[in-house]
């Protein structure tokens, strides 16, 4: 994801310093025009911005308060955004300790598959405060199609983000069941999808619904436990706002089930086989 | 729904002969061409087929077993054609009894509004012997824009019909769920919805995301109560099948919930309002 | 069951003529006094009250409703005592169609084991009109070693009665996840089971506890799929009173999916299976 | 609780030093032989053991690792004894950092309310070493009435104890959701308490049962949120585990609703009132 974002704003006429963990990995943005950071805390001399996109908390965590991180290097003014999808509490965090530092910090997660960050089709989904978006706004429509600003605390882009994931993962289950049942009844799935399709309209059902009717889970897209990841942290937001989520309950539970009988190297998708098995199919 | 389905048969140039419980209901269809039954005996009086849109299971068992009914008057070879949204196991009981008397049994429900059916939009779902839907496929084109067979066994139709309810039911409760979170993390729906929008690229999405995010529940387009007796054959289905839906069995929690607190009479997306609710919002 | 009540009602006094579909089984009870009788219309000649204990809401209504069955037969005045695990549905439908005959009904579902019921230690819960549950308290006392009244429409008496079933099936799931859970983590099921004695210091929790521990599954003291007809009313009864019960239904989804993985057979306490396997043991 | 362990190991002869952040709650127990610690640090002086008795995972890692610590104070070969409801995890913890320092780490959970603890009534729930548990079973001795060693990791015993707390808490949503529909229905709580009772014979079940049935939720004998940090650890084993707990879920859920209806100060088993008010009651 971060290879194609930084790409895409290499073509938009901007200077990048990259860094990666493997070096290798970033090179290829050389000849392209990148220059070649040598650490978090150098990707962050005399830039207006560093941008962040990695698996998770601890990962963030680690290349912002880590040895060579960017709290300690970045300049007051300049913002530190960060496109992971992470929970609302390291969001938090994040904001109070880079204003600390008299450093900005906006949260920007995106929504897309690797595809759509190299075709500059990412959603990106903004919160921070209103001047630091409309300074930076050039970056994000570098990077993604289009961008949606839903509130003045970066954490909650964080909120949202998650329960987009929510809704993905909840339609992959609800697909997982109502294939489990309908294979049960002698009704291909195939079929069924089919009708799916034209009710719903949407390339979203269409890909992930295509690929469990498919059972088509390996090799993994997003693996299953990276899933997880992703899902876990709209529990936390709930837990956070005292918002049950019944739906979102029944997925972590789903997804504990897959991880337990050994599909978290699968595509996240085939949580729905979880329904299959249970069906006794 | 029936009245709109009759139209376009006529418009389609079938002979079509109407009876309704309401007598007033039907009349504006003879200006259009159609006969009147007295009865839905006298409905099948001479026909090829039969066509039935009811409510749920009772009324479907009273107008094919009751008095005057179907099952006693359709001449043997000609068939009737349910598009009712009913039970998996009165579709069998309907293929058996039809079957007994020389009769022919289809199951052929549909998706749609009253719009959709008015603009000949409705997705029919057909499931039965197939040389007779092949004979009977005019009357399916003239109501819908496209057909899907999904059986040779005419409740597997139903079943197709009842699991497409679950996942409409699941997009709504999903919605609630996110949309409850975020407004307590200060998301505003509408922002949030205009995300799932660009990301889904669904109509169904945007037309009761808007709902729910708007929460314009009345006048309701489809009672809550009745919204309830389309989901509910989903679990049955399931617990035939003995295939578990948990999704599914917080849907029933929650229907069961809003109509204990007074919602039975508000659209049937407002089942959604229980997520806001407990949330203490 | 209803021959252990039968020879309590011969010891304690009572004239008892009895009728079962196996003639067979129940011809021991003649030489304890008993007489024969050769329908459920025969058992209910002369008598004060007839008392059924059967399998589910179709028997009832089969022995009731059917040839030769209770309601053409039993003298206006008479009382139809029901001890079987039935729905309330069923309750109201009796208590209506026997006082339209001008027959008593009562509803008097039992708790306890085959053992208990020898013994004549059941739990005894009635409901119905209070002088009529006070004019056959003697035939109570007989069978059990206590007698609750809930109240004075019959059917609260299912009511609570499958309430209790769903107590005892809520607690066969908690020890299900819990010692799944404690598996994975290392700790005996055995060694957990001790302390829960030690805290809740119940027979039942030693009984049902001991039986998951040990996985002792089968001869089946209770099937499954009887356990699942228990449970099942607790459901319905839910729906009718709008009362959403979130355990009641995951006990749902866990019994279907144990009879669709082959358990259908064994002991009901072997859904506590369920959570065994799917955490992956 | 922590007082009246400290009471109970005086009487059973044992040389106590005390520490409390409010010095006046330790001080009446200066008066029965108490000596008196100004810090953590200062508390583990010479001594063979020391116990600590904390509401969470914080207060547990402020009072190991903070300054004056018990980390950095407690000689090699001593050991701390952590009696608190704390995570798995932070057990884990716990046992490899005393270890790098040569402490000995024993987690020793108890069940019992405060009475339980005054009359040394405690069920002692330890795992840990095998001599190490040896070593100080006389202290487990003067606190309990019993002590169920459960394995030989330290945090074994804290798995044991969230899924201890997980069986109670699910017993008080069973009732919650048996009285809502039972009230329906018309059947009062009190009658079937009274059932129930006698059926699985425990005093927790008459205890809480009692409670619910009588909605006697002030004063908290424990608040709700300290209920739910009670049950959330339970969630986190499950996940550790990835062990699938459906009734957990439900729970989070449940006490989440609570939290954001306004009962966080409630006593705990009034997360069964969620139920009567989902039910429209």
């Amino acid at each position: 994801m971060g290879f194609a974002m930084a790409r895409n704003l290499l073509r938009a006429g901007h200077t990048v310093r990259v860094y990666n963990r493997s070096r290798a990995k970033a090179e290829p943005l050389l000849s392209e025009g990148a220059l070649l950071a040598a650490s978090p805390a150098d990707a962050c001399a005399g830039v207006e911005a560093v941008m962040t996109m990695l698996a998770d908390d601890s990962a963030v965590e680690q290349v912002v308060f880590g040895e060579n991180g960017i709290a300690g290097a970045l300049a007051a003014g300049a913002a530190h955004i960060s496109h992971s999808t992470v929970s609302t509490a390291l969001a938090r965090r994040l904001a109070e300790e880079h204003g600390k530092r008299g450093q900005e910090y906006l949260s920007v997660p995106v929504f897309g598959r690797p595809e759509a960050a190299e075709n500059k089709k990412l959603l990106v989904v903004a919160a921070g405060k209103t001047e630091v978006i409309a300074r930076h706004a050039a970056l994000f429509d570098a990077i993604g199609r289009q961008t949606f600003v839903v509130g003045s605390e970066p954490w909650q882009a964080n909120a949202a983000k998650v329960c987009g994931n929510f809704m993905i993962a909840s339609m992959i289950e609800t697909f997982g069941e109502a294939f489990a049942t309908l294979r049960k009844a002698g009704v291909a799935p195939a079929d069924f999808l089919e009708i799916m399709n034209a009710l719903f309209g949407s390339p979203v059902y269409a890909g992930y619904g295509g690929a469990i009717a498919g059972e088509k889970f390996t090799p993994a897209g997003f693996a299953l436990r990276l899933g997880y990841k992703d899902v876990r942290p709209a529990l936390a937001a709930a837990e956070e706002c005292s918002s049950p989520m019944p739906f979102a309950s029944v997925l972590r539970d789903r997804f504990l089930q897959a991880m337990a009988q050994g599909q978290a190297d699968q595509d996240w998708c085939s949580v729905a086989a979880v329904s299959a098995r249970n069906a006794g199919l």
